[in-house]
């Protein structure tokens, strides 16, 4: 199940809004095949694996990330070329997220005389899609916000210098952020100020595969001569505020993962409202001091209380920075 | 040489103003005895190694984690006791500090007819007595900061409130950094504001062996009633800022490792003096928003150059929080 995964994390930049899967056979011990699901539309994981069997298939064991899915959607369902290929039991690690389809897949492979289990490894494989899952079970995005700041939590000088806080190797790693990402938003002051692309610069990154953009411009500030507005991809404008329908407006959009790379104020907003559910911060081990400007606005609180709290997930360093993965206490 | 270190940290919180040594001795492949310097004025971790010896240590090597001593201080030479002893080897890992010392016990110990190597583990051993190294090479002690902040570098509330933005975990940690350290500074600011007591409170840490506080208070503030100049153990009181000159008179007075607690604005006035060395951050996952109290206060910086830089040194979690170690660049 494990290299099953590893295979899933093949598609973790191209497969978007579908699920990463990786899926692999094995038969009297050995490996006959193994197949990762590549993009929307293209063979499922279980297929691809299917196909790149070595050896008949029949009566070997299956092992697949996500349960395979029982009903024709962009392609035929998998538990038909599965009970087809007469495999003698398949092994999933997480049941699908969406509650209508969880579990469907059980009953039809055991009426089919194919032995079933489940649950293996069962947070890496949901770790892995994250995004996809809260879309399912929430119907709205993961929102994930990226902060680079120093060690005391600023984000530029007070007059307004940033370039760069960050180290080159924190930079590059935001690329990888964005290109696991449905959609990336920001606001329209951190676009009029730094006239920024925020697309994804990657070599072997199809520009078919860029982010949709979304510029929050509730007062409508933005000209449309922006460089975001220009590039490769699409760019959504949306005049109001970032609230719970928004969010829920992007899952119906099939946006699983939204990253959010904005100021003080959008992030100051998020938090408040409580809609970030992890935060990725790229910690510069530099002081700026106490004039230079905060990473979240938002009214002063009174009472230790009411601050808001995450919990860490991760901490490593890149280059010569931290990296702090952090997420809302309940996620 | 790896056993010797560890013998050595037995010593961390009761030896100072002495560095923390540790010491093995082997014959035949086996470990005949082991020693470790407790206490300033008591035996050398030679000694007390010779001493264990369940086996004559004529003829054994010597494993040592500094330098054995050449000259009659608290205590007389290592050197003597280890030639009489017959020992036909000495590997020890780092040379005295002290420029005027380094080395010598190579030339006596070969002119007795025993061989000397060194160098193993060397920056192991030069860690655990940063301060000691520091203080005999540059006459001061090695100054720690130690800070604990919210994840958007803030100590406390707009209206103060601070208690507890840490973890428990992480205030318990803060007593080993006391325990180790051979004073502790803080500023007229803080006691008032606060009142702390700044001593160890830890079980088996000996009243003997407290820390000596300083206070900062320049502007002559402290009435005398406060807490701190009442606890076992010394305070001193100084009238004057903390500069280059009362770190050297610190340095004279044997503290090798100076631990600040105080607030933004000694730690910004040490930080733009280039006066803290280490900062250790205990950093809990929260958020408290623009209008909190900073890290460091001291004037705007205009450009990004000037930024204050250190080094990441270690990164780990404490509890719920994050424990940052970072150095001076240069350290």
């Amino acid at each position: 199940m494990q290299r099953a995964i590893e295979l899933a994390k093949n598609g973790i930049h191209s497969c978007k809004p579908n699920p990463r899967v990786g899926c692999v056979i094995v038969k009297n011990d050995i490996v006959i095949g193994e197949g990762w699901h590549k993009k929307t539309g293209g063979d499922h994981a279980e297929i691809m694996a299917l196909k790149s069997c070595e050896d008949s298939p029949e009566g070997s064991s299956v092992f697949v990330s996500l349960e395979p899915c029982t009903h024709k959607g962009r392609t035929p369902p998998c538990i038909d070329s599965l009970i087809n290929a007469k495999v003698s039991s398949v092994i999933f690690s997480s049941m699908d997220p969406n509650p209508k389809v969880s579990g469907k897949s059980i009953k039809l492979l055991e009426t089919a005389g194919i032995e079933v289990s489940h649950g293996l490894l069962e947070e890496d494989s949901q770790e892995l899609n994250i995004g996809f899952f809260n879309r399912m079970r929430a119907n709205k995005p993961f929102v994930r916000s990226k902060i680079g700041s120093s060690l005391d939590g600023k984000i530029a000088l007070h007059n307004g210098e940033s370039k760069w806080i960050t180290s080159e190797e924190s930079r590059k790693d935001v690329q990888n952020l964005r290109a696991r990402s449905c959609a990336i938003m920001t606001s329209n002051q951190t676009v009029l100020r730094d006239d920024p692309s925020l697309n994804v610069r990657l070599d072997n990154f199809s520009s078919d595969d860029q982010p949709l953009r979304i510029v929050i411009d509730s007062t409508g500030k933005c000209g449309g001569n922006e460089k975001i507005f220009h590039l490769p991809g699409e760019t959504l404008l949306h005049h109001h505020r970032v609230d719970q329908s928004f969010l829920e407006h992007l899952g119906s959009m099939e946006i699983n993962d939204l990253l959010v790379e904005s100021g003080p104020r959008m992030n100051g907003a998020l938090l408040e409202s409580g809609l970030i559910d992890e935060l990725i911060i790229y910690m510069s081990p530099c002081i700026l001091g106490k004039d230079a400007i905060d990473m979240f606005a938002f009214p002063a609180i009174e009472k230790l209380s009411d601050r808001y709290s995450f919990v860490i997930r991760d901490l490593k360093t890149i280059g010569t920075d931290m990296k702090l993965t952090l997420r809302k206490n309940n996620v």
